[in-house]
């Protein structure tokens, strides 16, 4: 696969990454956020936010960063970031948050199902699925420990890369979730792969 | 069961909550910190940091405060908290941490290890292990989401008292990673169980 690939708003896709490929995630339009897991080829492996908090000492990460395993291996590192913030707090959204949360009665996309259904659709079964790495959503920590959101900071065209350090199974979700988006209309993200 | 039980020194215990009773962790020496997991009795369902972050908009929780599961229903309620700090950043330490952070050779007893045994001895499988709710642990965010260690503010006989909102297989380590517990001998903890 070559060329940059639209990941339509509110949708998911799935993908593979040999060791020393690169992923780049663009936000075409600005203002989008999106959710990223990795799992090894064979599931498992998985991305770890609690592992990633201790080995870097911080919980926003950026350029030169690394994102670890529950096993403490990298699995993926920030070689370039336009964007600076991302977050890895946030479970990624699900349909029992939009009853909770915003009273939705029907089905309402979410970032949960669309990384389950991608990596299930590269092999992987990912239940139950990790905290992702939340990349472009703007959540600040507040006196008292407070979590507030805010825009996603990254403008149109603005992306990160990474760099995979295993062969990885990875699921890529453009959020539905009008609060991680500065409550506009969620919109599209795109990726390329390239080389290592 | 009744009456209070020692955990000791870096050591873990199992054990099930009814729904309405409630479960009272105490720190008899002060100074430590330990790991609690929740998951319902059949192993579908478990503490998800991620889903608590989201619906009690901090990461920091006290008395009134709710964990969440994964599933999105409330798992345990914070009804007394003399202590007032506690974690849910950080994954248990396992036995690759301490081999990467601390040059450790050999075993070492960990979190991982006691919270997935703990919960195995009460018929549940735990794999991959959340991160659990980390009572009595002190990590500051401070500029730029750096995260710093500071000891425990539990003193000999500080407590804290859940009540199970579900009936729950619920696993405590006693930790035995010394930066979590201000550099000193990791020590033991106490709980007691009481009727709804």
């Amino acid at each position: 696969m070559s060329g940059q690939q639209t990941i339509a708003a509110g949708t998911g896709v799935g993908l593979r990454l040999k060791r020393g490929e690169q992923l780049r995630v663009i936000d075409p339009e600005g203002g989008q956020s999106g959710d990223l897991l990795a799992f090894s080829l064979d599931g498992s492996e998985r991305f770890s936010n609690g592992r990633t908090f201790d080995y870097d000492g911080k919980i926003y990460v950026s350029t030169g960063d690394v994102l670890w395993s529950n096993l403490s291996n990298p699995m993926l590192t920030i070689i370039c970031d336009e964007v600076g913030r991302h977050d890895m707090l946030y479970a990624a959204c699900t349909l029992e948050m939009y009853r909770i949360q915003y009273g939705v009665t029907g089905y309402h996309a979410n970032c949960h199902d669309n990384l389950c259904t991608a990596l299930r659709s590269v092999g992987v079964e990912p239940h139950p699925l990790p905290t992702p790495f939340n990349f472009f959503m703007n959540v600040e920590v507040a006196a008292g420990g407070r979590l507030v959101f805010a825009p996603p900071p990254s403008r149109a065209g603005d992306s990160i890369v990474l760099r995979a350090e295993m062969d990885l199974a990875i699921a890529l979700s453009a959020c539905p979730a009008s609060t991680c988006n500065g409550g506009k209309t969620p919109g599209p993200l795109a990726y390329e792969m390239m080389g290592g």
